[in-house]
């Protein structure tokens, strides 16, 4: 008899843990993404502001599953699933037959229905996304030490990051400190001290997803480095010459949008249920609903919390997600009984504010300041993949703590110089 | 009155050293280059087959004069000179004055009259080629895993390197290896072991600057590591098909270009004598003919050595070619007499042949295998710039040496899946 054939596809946190979850199982596994590497995500904004460099936070996925011969991994785009014939449809014409399939393709970012901001303000998901960003931010301060118009100069030495979750008091924090700490030596016309970082938020304050207190000391570091945190405003538009927020126009050309986020097309190709994010309404056990044999896990399922809320769009949450899968699978095929429903445990939320300041909130224990920061160091190069990115993730950061310079200051790609 | 402006052309080997050897000069330096960085070409080969980062071998230019405030770097384009006005134009319509400029603007690959070979059979001079390279390295594998028609599959497993020069050599001993050692615990539908590096040479050895019983040691090698050297061929056809080699096609979906070299467009703006690769030929004092102001170093130069030939278009050669200029410079603004003329110091050659051999020939002293290897590896760590990077370069050899898996094995930017 043919062992049962487990298919993934995504090779996210939730891909992996699963994949990993079935180890020993009686099962034979196909892997598939449309992209070759698994990616760090919680560490990518340190790569579109020049502190790591790419392959410090992505792994081929092949590579590590060459000891498990029973796993298969394709570098492949899906388009579609059949549910009838249980098959899953690849750009190019192929199929793959499938037992159980698992869903796990994440999220990407959203515009609200403004999806004509994208190429003046992208957001941050893949490798691409943070070359893209790290090229524009690099090129808006050589553009403006050649530049003799102060209008244009101000412009371009404006940065605006729209959303003040993580990621955008991440990047927002980090572009201000290069711009106050790392460049100012090395420019002859312009004084890059001078540059705006603002953050813009909708809501009423920065990482809300935090305690109170500490939101507020988040923002006042956020303040001290410069960075200029505009809450209340909601963007109206975004275009090449800058942004507009209600009656404020700010002249800029440089944007990031770190505000929305959009589950991948999993739902549309299950016909099922979403909510206003794209994200399946799965039910206790992670499947899709009314289905025996799919599973959802990860930032494309909708899974409820405990409290009522939602679970978080964060690695540990999905990492939770592709275990708990892994086990429901293993007592189908053992023939015992499921699982009890899936439960969150949040083991709570870190953040970063520059170069040496953090706050944490394990819910029992809140901290802020350099301790948090070690403590986030510590564990994000824990949960890094093998000993080699560990060393040298940490050789970076070791470095920029002691010399204050930025290794991953790379302008490639095309667009070399940009044309507006 | 105006300190003596010295512009230079290109922040490669020669214009680094000229700048370095400017340093306590009474002169303002503008330094321009359309990068932003820094290319440690001897290590790129090296990022094109997955076994550095891009970020080890490239640095911001403008970084490495923080200290100095008397050099100005910009990142632009230059369109031509105007020897009259002694300008250098920009793109987008700037000009620059100078009172002495120095071009060092390297080279290119060049395809002997067949510049529509170039988008099947890349060469590599920047990063973005090497990354280039890499990525459509890898997606042959990756194709060649979802492949079914044997064919095909065949044609993925095919790489094709034209040239046996130091890069051709070096990129068929990694590729061979790769494919050989590194890739086949992670592939399920393909052995890929079989896979076919055919290195085409049209001269009769390879490495042929090295003497012939180190060329001959450096091809057993390469066929010990499974790469077919083919001499005596001349490349008459690349297509996305395959290669021609005279009556022979070699049905192969990946070629690279490691033949010809072309200087960049000096010449053309000087409106000066060049040789048949595009060299401006200079006096003995590294000037342009009939020019008193302008110098030219490094690749972009046609400068004859004692023995007759050409002086190697080779990182050593540009160094010094840098230094002498700066020498010259230094002397008219003392009102010193003129330096002898340049005098090519030849201090050996290096080629290294897969992960642990490599051939030295120093003239007094030749040497091949693993020590040579060690003294290869420890030379170019000396070389790279900063602590850094050698720490980092270092860690990544030691690494891929103990554990033979390479970390730089990401496919990205935009042809995620190649279209053909």
């Amino acid at each position: 008899m043919q062992e049962h054939h487990v298919v993934v596809i995504g090779g996210g946190f939730a891909g992996l843990q699963l994949v990993n979850g079935l180890k020993g199982a009686p099962v034979r596994i196909t892997l598939i993404d449309r992209r070759n590497h698994h990616l760090f995500q919680p560490l990518l904004y340190q790569v579109a502001t020049t502190l790591l460099s790419t392959s410090e936070i992505a792994w081929p996925i092949r590579s590590l599953y060459r000891d498990r011969p029973e796993v298969t991994t394709l570098l492949a785009e899906v388009t579609g699933i059949d549910r009838q014939a249980k098959t899953v449809l690849l750009k190019g014409g192929e199929s793959i037959g499938y037992d159980t399939l698992v869903l796990a393709t994440g999220a990407t970012h959203a515009y609200f229905g403004h999806d004509e901001w994208e190429p003046v303000a992208p957001g941050l998901k893949t490798l691409e996304d943070a070359t893209t960003i790290r090229r524009r931010v690099l090129l808006a301060f050589e553009q403006a030490e050649m530049e003799t118009d102060p209008a244009v100069r101000e412009a371009l030495l404006t940065f605006v990051i729209v959303g003040a979750g993580p990621t955008g008091v991440e990047l927002a924090g980090i572009i201000s400190e290069l711009a106050r700490v790392t460049l100012p030596p090395e420019f002859r016309h312009i004084d890059t001290r001078t540059t705006k970082v603002i953050l813009v938020e909708a809501g009423p304050r920065v990482l809300s997803s935090f305690a109170e207190d500490l939101s507020a000391y988040a923002q006042k570091t956020l303040e001290k480095l410069g960075v200029e945190v505009r809450l209340g405003h909601a963007v109206t538009a975004c275009t090449a010459e800058g942004v507009t927020m209600g009656d404020t126009f700010v002249p800029c050309r440089t944007i990031v949008w770190a505000a929305g986020v959009q589950a991948s097309p999993a739902a549309t190709w299950l016909g099922a249920p979403a909510d206003r994010a794209g994200r399946v309404v799965v039910d206790p056990a992670l499947r899709a609903p009314g289905e025996e044999d799919i599973f959802v896990a990860g930032d494309t399922a909708m899974v409820i919390w405990e409290s009522g809320k939602p679970v978080p769009g964060i690695a540990p949450a999905a990492k939770q997600q592709g275990a708990y899968v892994a086990k429901v699978i293993r007592a189908r095929l053992a023939g015992r009984p499921a699982p009890a429903p899936f439960r969150y445990r949040h083991q709570g939320s870190l953040a970063t504010i520059g170069k040496s300041a953090a706050i944490i909130d394990f819910g029992w224990l809140k901290l802020r300041g350099w301790l948090a920061w070690w403590i986030w160091g510590i564990a994000h190069i824990y949960f890094l993949i093998g000993t080699r990115s560990r060393l040298a993730v940490a050789l970076s950061w070791v470095w920029i703590y002691m010399s204050r310079q930025h290794s991953a200051r790379l302008i490639t790609q095309k667009e070399t110089m940009r044309e507006e």
